[in-house]
């Protein structure tokens, strides 16, 4: 049976369905290609599930049983949720692995569909090194972490990152012992030594075990634990290991036909995500520029108003908001001072519990702090605290218009709240 | 006694605070003239414990007793909160009612005050109609209600304005009846019928009584209780009424040897908060342009850049910010549809459940709301749900620089947060 869409789309993740939404509001006819569920790393296998988790030790204080009880259902309400928010646009959706015949025609289970354009989405997934080898039973992914069926006693994470970080939150709040592993010398690399600090301290505080500039260069099974070798020959065991290190690219089947441009990390990609096929174009993780899910969500909406439009995409990622999902969280966008080496700054600090708002609440932990060059422009916002995530809301078109001290002082905050901490720290500047 | 400074500030509430420390910063000597307890109806008398009430009832399910033992130091606690704001500073706080001598001079107490400039800041206090006199005992308004002393087993609220509603969760998350008394056929005048729609229903969950449509003309004391008397003859009974239909200005004595420039109900100034007397400024409440905190501060950093430096101030008010703080709150900023009356837009939805953070935190209640003009520019966003007063942080300075349906599709926003669903809601518009 063969069929023709206008847009073939390869991997039902976040970039994906943003594509295909954005389409089919324009009047294209789409197939979604998805191999496993729809979702993706985003939605259904890692960010989202592990916010889930998070969010519920937050507001529930640890009643690990009522979670546990409740989180197969959990996890089936969420896969409900993303179907319906995919069934309702009209995509045709064929689960199955898509393979390339040509650059129009794809092969998904005894399906050939043809399609003017093809978007891959088809993203990343965990990869290892060499001398440890991911089993998928006591090495494992975090496809298999946040199933948390099998829960051991305790686990080594490797791998000190966004991910392992808050896998080793997730995995604590659970009772679980765990030991965090981490290469380099500090926590969360990319991020301000003033940011990770209450991170780290509260890890701490909750029990994990941090190994900070040793990497971790084997593991094995023995007696039932997995034994981790680090690189002084020192072991440590744990009932699991949650690798966290790196991801690989998941290229779709029969690309190699194609004249479509690969580096052995991603499809590589012009300023519209369209690749050397002028048809096929390529978003999300597998294009290699950033590996975050609104990134991906944003070119997804991107690529199919090109598709629409033919009128040239130009964004900026220079403007990146970022979160890290931990308890506290750290959220913000622009510069940090370790990407300031040999530029002048300035830097001004806010307790969130020196706000009005901030009493008001009973407000013990997190801060605001604002980077600012010789010219009074804002280089960067960062906070720490509860939900701060949400705080930086539209930021990035603000710091694409380039954002000044003055606009800060000439503007209006609500009153009282905990965002007028960032007016705060703007006049805490010395 | 005589003492010559650069700045008489008359009146420490949040416009003479900010004013203050930021003319301190500049370098000037200040003079801080208070009547009766620095911080003003923002912090001490009103809004900011008001909120730390809403809050706790927020954070701790109604443990009304321990509220109540703690809240007289938790009002001391702001006071040295607040002074130590100040006291830092090196202003000079004179408590007393200040007296213009002339437009140079004032008498505090005993003292002679000689400023180069002078800030009037003094604000407006509670104001009530001919048939209904504030007693303080038993008619009363913020200043007594937040005392939370004698606390009634009934109040009647006049006016179904911010204050009044805030002040109706309040009490009735005391456990006490309330009536909330409004002359108009809605509540919230000025707020879109769709955002005050879901307040208005947990009012009556909650067990407030609502009057709409009907004016309170008269009020008396009998046997011990407040008898209203409404528009239609009808007359309600409760323990204290609570009145908060409108303020007068508190103007400064022996203003009127000035030519300074008055009407009833203000201090007149132009665009840098001049009076006619060059060099008398007047800022916050007692120039009647906006009733607000957050634009009694921006004021007093605008006049105090302003004295520092004689270039002239350009704010403009169009893009306020604005919030209720109920439970859920209400907080947006631009038009509202109510404004929009023979103005083609189109308006996008988004539940907060919605969103996929919506589903993490198990959310239920709350939505986001984006109105657009016909050329997709964003003409107000506007939202409902616990803590969003928050989510507006900087809108206002993207507000200034005209916001775009198409900013929001190229921007990123944090994945996953509720604030997505500003992005939503832009998807949804039809």
């Amino acid at each position: 049976m063969n069929r023709e869409y206008d847009v073939i789309i390869l991997g039902g993740g976040v970039a994906g369905i943003y594509a295909a939404k954005a389409l089919i509001k324009g009047g294209k006819t789409i197939a979604l290609i998805e191999r496993d569920c729809l979702g993706g790393v985003a939605l259904r296998w890692g960010a989202l599930p592990v916010k889930r988790v998070l969010d519920y030790f937050k507001e529930n204080s640890g009643d690990v049983d009522k979670l546990l009880d409740g989180w197969e259902d959990d996890l089936v309400e969420l896969s409900r949720m993303i179907e319906k928010n995919i069934s309702f646009l009209g995509a045709d959706v064929y689960y199955g692995e898509g393979e390339f015949i040509d650059s129009h025609n794809v092969i998904v289970g005894e399906k050939v569909l043809k399609g003017e354009y093809i978007i891959i989405a088809t993203g990343t997934e965990p990869a290892s090194i060499d001398g440890i080898t991911i089993d998928g039973e006591m090495i494992i992914t975090h496809k298999e972490a946040i199933t948390l069926k099998n829960i051991p006693k305790s686990i080594i994470i490797l791998g000190g990152n966004v991910e392992g970080i808050e896998f080793a939150f997730l995995y604590r709040e659970l009772g679980i012992e765990v030991v965090l592993v981490e290469k380099e010398d500090k926590l969360l690399l990319g991020y301000d030594d003033d940011l990770v600090e209450p991170i780290e301290k509260k890890l701490l505080e909750k029990g994990v075990k941090i190994i900070k500039g040793r990497a971790a260069n084997k593991a094995y099974i023995e007696e039932g634990k997995v034994k981790v070798v680090l690189e002084d020959g020192s072991v440590i065991n744990g009932e699991k290991t949650l690798v966290t290190f790196f991801r690989k690219p998941n290229f779709p089947k029969g690309i190699e036909k194609l004249n479509i441009g690969l580096d052995k990390d991603k499809v590589l990609v012009d300023k519209n995500f369209n690749t050397k096929e002028d048809n096929i174009f390529a978003i999300g993780d597998i294009n290699g520029i950033i590996g975050l899910g609104n990134v991906a969500i944003n070119q997804g909406l991107q690529v199919a108003e090109y598709i629409l439009s033919k009128r040239d995409i130009s964004i900026k990622y220079e403007y990146l908001p970022r979160a890290v999902f931990t308890l506290p969280e750290i959220a913000g966008i622009g510069k940090q001072e370790e990407e300031l080496k040999g530029v002048k700054y300035k830097v001004g600090y806010c307790n969130l519990k020196e706000t009005w708002r901030g009493w008001a609440r009973g407000i013990e932990e997190g801060f605001i702090k604002v980077i600012v060059d010789e010219r009074k422009n804002i280089l960067g916002i960062w906070m720490v605290g509860n939900l701060v995530s949400e705080y930086i809301g539209l930021l990035s078109p603000l710091f694409n218009r380039n954002l000044t001290i003055d606009d800060i002082k000439r503007n209006l905050i609500i009153h009282p709240t905990l965002m007028e901490g960032i007016l705060e720290a703007v006049l805490n500047i010395q």
